[in-house]
């Protein structure tokens, strides 16, 4: 079969994060006899309308798993200090697996000093550098502890990449893995992972010379750079797995036309909404790959399971319920 | 000018080292002011001829350049607890800067708890996970504090790595880096150090398909992984840097007549001494490039003045004299 010409498979994010979160719940309930209810707790600085809609959701999918979750809502105005005080309350709370602190922060504030202070096995988001460190040397095992018997945490966008990549039963040990972008949220922790699962890493970005070259010789593609339709079909090779991780909202019929020509249901949804949103990868690309992650539904939705699976996994390991190996 | 037909640069480990030397005896000579000798502490357990050369080496080298030195020998037999009993006080003597447990240790202790006991901020081998971490978030700034304001040491191999580049006025950012091996203590820091040094990065390692694929395009190539000669003219980028970490003993006249045909004065050193050693690269791939580092006195030669300059780094900074930015 010439995967230039089959049908790509779309690597459904939506329904694996179900998958995800039914396997959360489940966990959750076999923690109850114990006595165990994973606690997440949420800080959440000022008004920034985007960071509410999203720990709302976060919120939200804790009761749905019968996770405990608790909102912090600090005014504007705290200072770094008053925010240090705060996390040392929550890391010395018994009942808190997961402190969790909703970027971005205001710009009075030493975020790296913050999340350096969080404690390392309650640092759900993964963004502490021991977090980093390990993840690193030993790579994502899911939902388990590390070669340290230590928890290394992973940030919960890369981890949604692994399980796609995982449960769709897509190779990685051998395979030429590239990703575009380098940042420590997505870029940096994907490439740690890829690699130790054995995939042959290159990182590309902004400083990248005829990016393309290195693009069209990946079997597995990760996107995290935040431009609409920036890989275009010509830098892909065919057959490929392409990971999306942008999500870029587009407000103008003309990016619609260019990106979505022909499809009905989207210019049926612009009409309706007056955006849509379109990823790193330009849809024309999708159609020569072997697989994709879609925009919406794709990546984008398993960071909200991943940061469950990461508290239960983080109750489960502060309150020695893991088995050691 | 074709750098194919170029006499290549060799690139002088020896000369590189006894300039950072310098700059770490200039360095410990104005702390004496400030009533402050940069101390070492080097941790060698057991009887292993290879870590007892080793480690008076690093001694010797502490005694050169005016750090104090303490030498701690505990019998092979010394459990984990009694490790990290003695870790502990040295985390907390004022005097000691650097904790250098010599590897490897006797199989019944676990290696990896004790490197993680070392307070990061006196870890001058860069091993702990947080500065690993550190590390991939923010790269690799020579004797300065990190982004943090929080000290990222990183270990001692690829950051001389990164000094024979930058002091050799190699240009990285933009370049195509392609490092082969994934261990921590060299492959995967130095792919950290090179990312954010703004080149394009590929590691490459057992599992990787067609490494000459990957080889042929590197403007710098790094080579770890312990083998004779591996990586051969045809898997090489003409002009390119090639960077040899490897240091590997060959002991069979023709391994000699192989890597050094004509050289009259490695045959004469392996008749007077019975082996010689070879790196990673084949000499004949050499004579292709831009530049190299040759084996011996490439590398290597620079992994004790990087431990001298950690060493004095984490003096500087934990004792608070070094500017913050």
């Amino acid at each position: 079969m010439n995967p230039h010409t089959a049908t790509p498979r779309i690597l459904d994010g939506i329904a694996i994060a179900a998958g995800i979160k039914a396997e959360v719940a489940h966990q959750v309930r076999q923690l109850g006899p114990q006595g165990i209810t994973p606690g997440l707790a949420v800080i959440l600085v000022g008004d920034v309308p985007a960071s509410q809609i999203y720990v709302r959701s976060k919120v939200k999918t804790c009761g749905e798993l019968g996770i405990y979750s608790e909102m912090i809502t600090p005014p504007e105005t705290i200072t770094t200090e008053e925010m240090l005080d705060l996390i040392a309350k929550l890391n010395a709370r018994e009942d808190i697996d997961g402190i969790l602190i909703q970027l971005p922060l205001p710009a009075h504030v030493d975020t790296r000093r913050l999340l350096e202070a969080v404690a390392p096995e309650k640092d759900v988001d993964g963004f502490h550098p021991i977090n980093a460190g390990r993840l690193l040397a030993e790579g994502y095992s899911g939902a388990t502890t590390s070669r340290s018997g230590k928890l290394a945490l992973a940030p919960c966008t890369p981890a949604g990449i692994m399980e796609i990549l995982r449960r769709s039963d897509i190779p990685i040990a051998g395979k030429n893995a590239v990703v575009i972008g380098r940042s420590d949220i997505v870029g940096k922790p994907a490439a740690s992972m890829l690699l130790n699962a054995s995939a042959t890493v290159t990182v590309c970005h902004s400083r990248t010379h005829n990016l393309a070259r290195f693009t069209r010789e990946a079997d597995i593609l990760v996107a995290a750079i935040g431009r609409s339709g920036f890989v275009t079909p010509d830098m892909i090779k065919p057959g490929a797995t392409l990971i999306d991780v942008g999500i870029n909202r587009i407000t103008d019929q003309s990016q619609v036309d260019e990106f979505f020509p022909g499809d009905e249901a989207r210019a049926a949804l612009f009409a309706k909404r007056g955006s849509t949103v379109v990823g790193d990868i330009h849809p024309a690309a999708f159609a020569l790959s072997g697989a994709y992650t879609p925009v919406p539904g794709g990546v984008g939705a398993l960071t909200i399971a991943m940061l469950m699976q990461n508290t239960v996994t983080a109750a489960r390991s502060r309150r020695s319920t893991l088995d050691r190996a």
